[in-house]
């Protein structure tokens, strides 16, 4: 029998999530969730569209909630209540929050004998996975992780919100000659300024304070004010036609040594270019459903993260295949 | 309680085993075990180095025995005998044994209650879990492994048994515009000839025939003749001034697709630069050896490899600490 997959919220990460699934033989799409008016939203599979507050009925017709929602407000709420009614998974990606927001869920999962993961993405995600892995394997290093080139929605919603501004696009780039430090060895202190710049683009409404917006932009605090910031203001058509991309990646190295006198120098590199961010975050979150499920039949019950799945979990081949073709 | 290792072949990798154990808090190398005399054997950290004809006596005193030895002839034996006394853990790396090997590894150590790891390293290894993950994650793309910059000892010794050379080390090189082409995402379709060249070191007898010499190398079957070669003369003094590192490394890609018309792209890559490769090698051995006592004592028996072993297991601190600061 197939692994039914349930989706609640679709956005862009519902969407993607909708199109992992329809890739597996292993797993299907039962039903899409939605706060909105269910008849208001057409989904491409064709599956049910039901409202939120029906959910309930669906607990012996889901095996694996995949909550699609954002970490600002929806999933801090949304993962403890669902966790006490079906097996979840959340991308929830406030880094600082996650502890408290692990517990809620742990707690919620362990009392109603569910299973749930948390922060399943790329970051947090894979690159925590890398993180940890570099640093069981080489404990005397150093991490460093980049992100970009790609774009920052939290970034590009800050910058909207200044007066003047009709739309507008934040990138955030790694600067490439800490790249190169980092991976010649070098083992670099790098500042946020050094390791990052921001790149603005804005369509200012009409008649609107040009150098106002691009002096409000390049000193708000937390934002912009520790980077070097470049503003570009363009027209609507030229945003249109170039900046409505949802590219992202990054680079998470260890740096570190071994040796009798810490003598041999080793850098581990891994990094990813996404052409999408929200369909790899989606594929990523339906590879750890299947982990989800399985060690959900296996008993286990509670919160778990990217850290406490065996690999072999996330494949649909068994492991004398993967024993012979990807050892 | 520290979990007490063995080390059975003290050559390069037990050597980097004693180094990678001294380093962490939650192990301590109890024994090196040879089959050399014991009195010719002088470890650094002064442990007793035991005869392997006495190891029986040392099987309440070791959670798990590293086995340092070769693949081509030493593991393929040793590993299924030690598994059947002790948990053990080997770096294993002729892919294409692997099954026979594990099949063998796994029936000893079910037999006589002991949990044990086979083919532990870098390939076989962390680029087999790349793979994985990356499979998992992307399952609509394509596979990509490079070698290099570094020594292959196979080729090496190969070179070595020409007649009129004196010594000779290879270097196995990934072709950079192979690499260029894979990681911009082109998912080009590469022969072994595009991906590698090979450079020869060699030092040659006095009044060799450098021609005949060259000639063979280059149309060595297997090791070279599928490759662009180069073929350097170098003299004694320079070999031993330039060429007796171990350096190694090299690269694996996924390159994909998602969207519902494969249009959106994504490259992941995960790449090693190693001073050391039996230094590092044996750093992931001992991260494994970890796992291998911590699952042993929940109860697991029988074989695993690298796509068994959830990441937490490889790491000294728990989950809470993991999630606060790797997450």
């Amino acid at each position: 029998m197939k692994t039914r997959i349930g989706i609640l919220g679709y956005g862009n990460l519902g969407r993607g999530v909708e199109l992992a699934v329809s890739k597996t033989r292993d797993m299907e799409l039962a039903a899409v969730f939605t706060r909105r008016d269910p008849s208001s939203v057409s989904v491409v599979s064709g599956v049910p569209v039901v409202s939120v507050s029906d959910i309930d009925l669906w607990q012996d017709k889901i095996d694996v909630l995949i909550l699609c929602g954002g970490s600002a407000t929806d999933l801090p709420k949304q993962t403890p209540v669902f966790a006490s009614k079906f097996n979840v998974i959340d991308s929830f990606d406030t880094h600082a929050d996650i502890p408290v927001h692990f517990a809620k869920v742990d707690e919620a999962a362990k009392a109603s004998g569910h299973l749930a993961m948390i922060s399943v993405g790329w970051d947090p995600g894979l690159f925590s996975l890398m993180r940890a892995l570099t640093n069981a394997v080489m404990p005397d290093g150093k991490d460093y992780t980049f992100w970009g080139k790609g774009v920052s929605q939290g970034h590009s919603d800050a910058v909207r919100r200044i007066p003047g501004v009709k739309n507008a696009k934040q990138y955030t780039i790694p600067v490439e000659a800490a790249l190169a430090a980092v991976r010649n060895g070098e083992n670099p202190d790098l500042t946020t300024r050094d390791k990052h710049i921001r790149e603005v683009f804005v369509v200012a409404e009409e008649n609107a304070d040009k150098d106002r917006i691009e002096a409000e932009i390049k000193q708000m605090p937390k934002y912009f004010s520790d980077y070097d910031t470049t503003v570009h203001f363009i027209d609507e058509e030229t945003f249109k036609a170039n900046h409505t991309g949802m590219e992202h990646g990054g680079f998470v190295f260890r740096s570190g040594v071994t040796g009798e006198n810490d003598e041999h120098h080793h850098v581990i590199e891994f990094s990813l270019k996404l052409d999408s961010n929200p369909e790899f975050t989606s594929s990523v979150l339906v590879a750890y459903a299947r982990a989800v499920k399985r060690l959900y039949d296996e008993g286990q019950r509670g919160c778990r993260t990217v850290f406490d799945i065996a690999p072999a979990y996330l494949l649909e081949m068994d492991g004398s295949e993967m024993r012979a073709h990807l050892l």
